[in-house]
């Protein structure tokens, strides 16, 4: 039987701040990206996401940053790789740590927002990344046929790719960029008929939906619906 | 053979900011307590910190510390017990994961500056950190008849009495307060019969330097010739 | 004709996180707490924030706090009074700044959180806030019968008096602790009624609404209707 | 009677961590550009910065940086300019509070580390500093021939060009780039001469002495004695 992973961006509150909601998007997907504080997720939060995602069996994922509190790691940096190295170690290790006290698995590692867009095509910074993701024993969860894709293959580290259910997509596989009409989706529906036909396509093992769309729910269920009618297993990738 | 352990703070640079000698204490002490970026010790010093600490077979600390970088871990702060066990698996887990990338061992908790004060006398705090130490499988380094240690027995915790080369005791083993005239040794054949001292009274496990004594590597070398000549042997407690 | 002030806690935003409904309480309040960056209020957030007050015609006040982020500014800290000192001016001088480029004006400081409850008994950091709002020229608002405002008067500073118009009083006038039942008001005829009573009693300047109450809005709404129902003017204090 | 300005990066300690040689370039300079919070010196080392500097007669410089603590201000960062434009207002704020407080007069802003090398040629980020320097009515100081000289000029607000004592240049006047041989000097008669030289040309109103370097001290000692015996008075360049 076919099977297709669905992940989010969870655990991004931060101290007396909330954001998205956690416990509607647990009940819905097989990964969980959690904020390692970084960007977002201070420790206490952090436990309460593995938690609840240890309590739906859904696996976690070390969804490491830029430090960047202020600008939540949207914001690209040229940081020496040996720092950035250091940096994805010890964000793996600390939720690692507060994964396992609760009974959650670690499953994998996922880079955020502006460093997940920069090692698309930045080798160096890629490099750092796969490589702490080898020395923690630990795949990695990204976009296809990138930097960071060659660099995991170059360190012996299994890569997943992922789409996005809430993106439209060209006809060669590559997305409509975010500055062009119609590149985000919103619609239910829409969403769901995307789900199956990426994973149909056997080019992704996981389906990304953000978090932080107003239509997340929506377009989550609308997609397990769609992938169960079409016969198609939601389960995690690892 | 008789025994004792001798422990420094270490790894307390940040960024472009160094501090401590550690080169010459890691040839001198048996375990490391290394600062998990909290109260000092950004990722990159923790990973050179530990990797020194595995090449002389120094056993790794981990230095839990308030979140306070400005003032450096050494004001007390009223902080939740439930955000404190979280903040310490945070940390043991990230300087856990850069320890075991450059093959060191991490053995111990030892909490650092204010909140190691804190909990000679603050049960709450004390069981939070107690809580963490036991759900990550560590044994605890700290003051002897104190909360913590009572903490430690009630969570199942193994706790490691530390005395002090540098400090002088009254008669009954209590700290001379930090007040009182002559109650902070600099030398180092004063600290070399302190050490002599603690370790045949069986009442500590561990001899703690400070590293920021400008007579620390002095002090720790008299203190090891004199253990030795004293026919104790200087070995990590784990 | 009598008159009182009105003043909220605002610009309590950080980076992608918002928290509260600053722009329906900037058309009630006053007065306006600014949060500074230490528990709350990145810069984008308090130049945002400034903005609203200056078209509203809200005084700015400086809403210091000790540094603490990741805990809202709502743990008390064992800091340096010096160090305070210099936080307190620092962070005024950031929000004056802040505020005269959008033609604000910057009228007093206001402590947060923690800081405000220990200054209400702790003489030496009391005294350090003090210290910071003479050598800024500016006047303090605070709880009345404090240390604060002790320090304040030593220190030469004019100090404003608050009452909370969401809080039960005892017949002597001081709070009932919020441990009791029924402390804490709700509801917005309550608060009215409590309004009407402060500003008449003229044991205070300022009617502190807490922003994060869900009735917030309704109950500075409500204590408005009243307060001008029974002639007494609701204007800035300064 | 000919003049020119010399400068240095000072107040760079934070928390327990000290940096640079402060007092013996403050006898030296006459302008110092003081850090101010994001990536180096906490409010109470800026106190005493400023207060060293009020003491020697010297200026004091807003020294703004990215904020960026652990990268100690030197990772260039795709911060939006909005962003970075509160960001800038909100140190200068800072700065000026605390120099006011000691009587040290704040006399132009300069940004730091990978922010000054990004505004050579990010006219978004240019813009965005000099519309903080002109809300603030601060000059700039920077480099010649730049993005933000020229955004400087579109602002209306007063640019000060800079030179490097301890660099070399090309005959155009443009700089060795860093990866050349050569391109840092370090010998303190070297310095002197190309203090002489750059005051000669009239191609710069201020000479930067990087206090980072270990003979920084010597070089200026050494510039300020060539350039009196040339005839050539050093003074603040405001």
């Amino acid at each position: 039987m076919a099977g297709i992973d669905l992940n989010s961006d969870l655990g991004e509150s931060f101290g007396a701040w909330t954001l998205g909601d956690d416990a509607a998007l647990l009940r819905l997907v097989t990964s969980a990206n959690v904020a390692c504080g970084f960007h977002a997720g201070d420790p206490a939060t952090m436990l309460r996401t593995c938690r609840l995602a240890a309590e739906r069996g859904v696996t976690v994922g070390a969804h490491v940053s830029y430090p960047d509190l202020a600008g939540f790691g949207r914001r690209s940096m040229d940081i020496d790789p040996a720092d950035l190295y250091a940096d994805t170690i010890y964000q793996i290790g600390a939720v690692r740590a507060v994964a396992e006290t609760v009974g959650a698995r670690l499953g994998y590692v996922k880079p955020h927002g502006a460093l997940y867009n920069r090692i698309v095509s930045d080798p160096a910074q890629a490099a750092a990344v796969a490589h702490a993701a080898r020395q923690t024993g630990l795949p990695l969860l990204g976009l296809p046929d990138s930097a960071i894709e060659a660099a995991a293959a170059e360190a012996g580290v299994r890569f997943w790719r992922e789409g996005f259910l809430d993106r439209a997509y060209r006809d060669d596989g590559t997305l409509v960029p975010r500055s062009e009409r119609g590149s985000v989706l919103t619609d239910p529906q829409a969403a769901a008929e995307r789900s199956v036909d990426l994973a149909r396509s056997g080019r992704v093992e996981s389906l990304c939906v953000h978090g932080d769309s107003p239509s997340a729910v929506a377009m989550a269920e609308a997609a397990l619906g769609a992938l169960e009618g079409a016969g198609i297993e939601v389960r995690p990738f690892a």
